[in-house]
């Protein structure tokens, strides 16, 4: 509060000695902009930026003149230019999961990095000389989608990396916009990790909702405790319930224990973190076993279509990619059931509970968990019901192809019996179609037809 | 704000030199409906149209009486009704798609059309003397329902088609219902096209619930600027992504562009509206490739069930029918796979773009699309190779029945032989269960048995 | 409003004449409580618990120390003590579907019913000395699960059955948070009966969200009218639409009909009612047929895997459940797609028209509903195909097996005959893989090899 009027003053005491050539650069960008985008000059002038004479120039930089005929030089503004600034909140950004994942090699394939500079994080991914990320990362989804699905889709939530008005929203840069946990849902939502909706529909969203943040948690208060920009606080396990060394877990632990204590027993706190815990354990548990079920199918080449029939995955050509490389296009059934068992429903199971929403945690998790493990056993027993039946027909065929051979019969059984013979070898593949016709002709002459 | 003022001038006018027979007429109503439907009438009076003395015959006509024995002229009231007055908005209502579905022959099966004056419009679809639609009319899948499913899940939504008060709601005529965007999703939302949802999660919805319609835009804002009843301005597509002529294309993205540049660079608006134009073709792409292999499985005869063992299909009977009038029911597996597709993933996957929600042009659209696709192109393989084993064992037996002829063996084996080539031609389904039973007892009775 | 005002003086009364052993008793709580978990503290304190002075010890009993070396009394608060004051709320609330489930045998097996007293109840459900409950409980779902999703996932809703706080909430106990729809939303959402985002998303909870609760109904409008804490009343079926007599059912629909006749006409409203129990019917046919073909697959040893090589049914044992007792973990495909009929898409198509949501009785309900039985027709086709050609082969072969023996051949066709014969029935099952080995090295030797 006393922040609060402090800033004021400061400003009022900045407006009372303007500076006249800041505000003749800044009238160059309105003249036009009052006619081209009149809602972005007015978010700005509404801003703390602007109060804190925070000018156009400070974050889109020079390189345009006044007959627009160059370009701005800075259209989008990254997170290094706001960083300039906000240095703690930058710094924590980037020690997060938000951040990180951007240095971490996952976007060079998505962000361009091109220049020199950039070129120095290959290393961390990549082996001198090879294409093959050396730590794993989410990528080949992205590059397995046409430029436009990888800005509006991809990019669109991915831009977090390193923009900031990814949350905070671009000219405005409202506060109570960027503390909406629904800017949050932006991204958090839907079936891949629907932790927004799982909130909102959870008591501590529907309390926060009527009461206010002092009533009940919003993301925040979990998740960026005490205006920390690093997300990751708190967190004890990787993307995809990936395991964190011990003592980073109960580091880690202790830290949301803290935050939930205010308001529950700590010991009933502990419980349910800990249910989430042995729930997601649980739960991987049941991806393993249809992550061996599809392995298997594999080595005993009975995947339709095998990945050698299919396009090749971006990084591992034309094997089977069912890590966390995986493809949710160019796969088999029993793999598009996999896609969802391990990208939707284990990730809502464990989610649900550590955000205390026993609706995603069961119904949508867990059960659609299940259900999808039980199609997956099923499609195996019916492609190795499938093989067994091929199995014995090759074998009945050549046991046929053997045994009729030495059979006396009429001309014309002798040359159905051929004819058969002879299909018999095209079904199998044996022979090609043309090879097929042919050799039916020579089997008429022979037969003196 | 002025208007307001003069409405109100006049009203008092109005209400000063009110017009004791229309009193008295309403007070008869009243006199019941106070006690019947008492909200009704409170929702009346505070209405616009109480202010204005638009009584209960001005809509609902006349033709009831004081002892309530003869029924009301009009319980509903249709577009035409408030047309009378609202001229304007229902010109607009009726060139646009809301109001032309109805027109479009698509009503006709859904709201008996059978008076004279609308039989005209039966030419608009049909040949003369001909069921058959001749522009393709979206109503199998309704003459396919019950006649109670038919108003509960269809015309609840399709009775926008003449109705007002489908937005407008009845009785309070409440426009800050109409302007709700709410109001917009009781019908545009679910998993065939849920416009509401995206724009909701999406950034502009959180800003407009945060800030109001001056900061973000609600449904209105685009797909009803100036007030405009006429839905479809700005949209450069039919339904399901149908192609519009370039002009039109190009004049109707003219006119969303107008509206995106209030607060976005053109440039940036035009690349992400193009975006959607792309993704929309591409998305089109993979339905076209699934709808080719389901026609191909048809001409193989592969399809489990076929058409011809299935209901007849309203309007095209016993075929394939996987266009616009396909329905959700009475389907193959693969066809099933490919109504979720085409309806449901496709539409959400461009429709998401054009509403700038990634979570929904991505993971509720593109990732399914793909995925079942994915599972189609499966399920194909699996019908073929079935195919396969199923003719190489036809051949095999027709081998079998050939050469078996010729050999010489125990009495015993020549029994066997012949119960096994009479049960394969009975498993083959070359005679019925009862052919099979007098032919046994035949073959028993040739072995003296 | 004059009940308040009473309220009120008689809480000042009350803390004018405040006993101090009752403020030192409640101090020794806060001086503990005030540091471990303050929002606990504050949240009773602004309670209307606090104004009576409903303190500490009143609801969580006596039985810990100050020194805090013993356990609390009652951590958790059950209804039962609540009751002790709250009378009628609570008998209304064992009386509705709420609190009978917890009676009914149900929770038995959930709430580790094993007390001497509680233990009377299992006679309500089963047979003296007998486990198999004798009416049906749904359960085994239940019993399924960990410990762990048993609490995070089964227990947070089911919890109603016994504790007034699911809805109320703990210590704070407001009103306004219990009256809330989005509190029945917690347990009534989901993809298994999703009435809260039902009632959200029609022009009822639109409308009441815009303009309150004299506008339109909220949940506790219908079915908790007049305050009754029995929200059965007005329901015309059970569990799953189970039938309720004749006479009961039209007692119930007439006490829901005068609800909403408050603002529409009541035939308007019994035709919209009576669609429901059309479609209720309608759609249970659908479950009905597909509930016949799991029955016939299974009588033919259809089902992959068969339930007699699946891990037991808690309560059925190694037998086909698909009554209310089903699972939603190992099962075969067909059940697994059945399991989403009747659970999910069933219950949708006929809770949505009870809560007039077109979307939700068409689209969520009616169409998957539709789909997925297309989807179990088309893999029973499959599965009897599968059997067809298995049935096939089999003749084949033994007609192969005895045929083939009466042949005269080359030394080096009649080993080949001898080892696929062998290989047939290995690949049939018949002998195992070492009898298989085993006996291939006598063929080689019999051959002289």
């Amino acid at each position: 509060m006393n922040k609060t009027v402090l800033l004021i003053l400061i400003n009022i005491f900045i407006l009372l000695s303007y500076n006249q050539s800041d505000a003749s650069e800044k009238e160059s960008c309105f003249s036009c902009h009052r006619q081209e985008t009149p809602s972005i000059v007015s978010a700005w002038t509404s801003s703390a930026h602007a109060m804190a004479q925070v000018n156009c120039v400070e974050c889109h930089g020079e390189g345009y003149n006044s007959d627009h005929s160059s370009q701005h030089e800075r259209i989008v503004v990254e997170a290094h230019v706001c960083a300039q600034c906000h240095d703690k909140a930058a710094k924590g950004h980037f020690a997060g999961k938000h951040g990180i994942s951007f240095r971490a090699g996952r976007a060079c394939t998505r962000s361009g990095m091109k220049t020199e500079e950039n070129a120095k994080g290959c290393k961390d991914c990549h082996e001198k000389g090879s294409l093959v990320p050396r730590q794993e990362a989410e990528c080949s989804r992205f590059l397995a989608q046409s430029p436009e699905m990888q800005r509006q889709g991809c990019l669109m939530c991915h831009m977090v990396e390193n923009r900031c008005d990814a949350c905070h929203s671009s000219h405005s840069t409202d506060l109570a916009i960027a503390r909406n946990p629904a800017i949050c849902g932006t991204c958090h939502m839907g079936p891949d990790h629907p932790q927004y909706e799982m909130w909102e529909s959870s008591k501590h969203g529907i309390m926060f909702k009527q009461k206010g943040v002092k009533y009940a948690p919003a993301c925040t208060t979990c998740h960026m405790p005490e205006g920390t920009h690093n997300v990751s606080e708190g967190i004890t396990m990787g993307l995809a319930g990936q395991a964190y060394p011990q003592d980073v877990r109960e580091k880690e632990r202790e830290k949301m224990l803290k935050i939930c204590s205010k308001c529950h027993a700590k010991t009933f706190a502990a419980q349910n973190l800990a249910d989430g815990d042995a729930i997601q354990q649980q739960s991987l548990a049941l991806v393993k076993e249809a992550d061996r079920i599809i392995r298997e199918l594999e080595k005993a080449a009975l995947l339709l279509p095998s990945p050698s029939d299919r396009p090749a995955h971006p990084l591992s050509g034309q094997r089977l990619e069912i890590g966390s490389q995986m493809l949710y296009e160019d796969l088999s059934r029993v793999e598009a059931l996999f896609f969802r068992m391990k990208k939707f429903y284990y990730v809502i199971t464990y989610k649900g509970v550590f955000h205390q929403n026993p609706d995603y945690a069961h119904w949508y998790g867990n059960a659609p968990l299940k259900l999808t493990l039980s199609e997956i056993r099923s499609e195996a027993l019916l492609l190795k019901e499938l093989k067994l039946l091929r199995d014995r027909i090759n074998n009945l065929s050549d046991m046929g192809l053997t045994g009729a051979n030495a059979k006396s019969g009429s001309e014309s059984d002798l040359l159905k019996m051929d004819l058969r013979k002879l299909k018999e070898r095209f079904l199998k593949g044996e022979i090609s179609q043309d090879d097929y016709e042919t050799r039916r002709n020579e089997i008429f002459k022979k037969h003196g037809l």
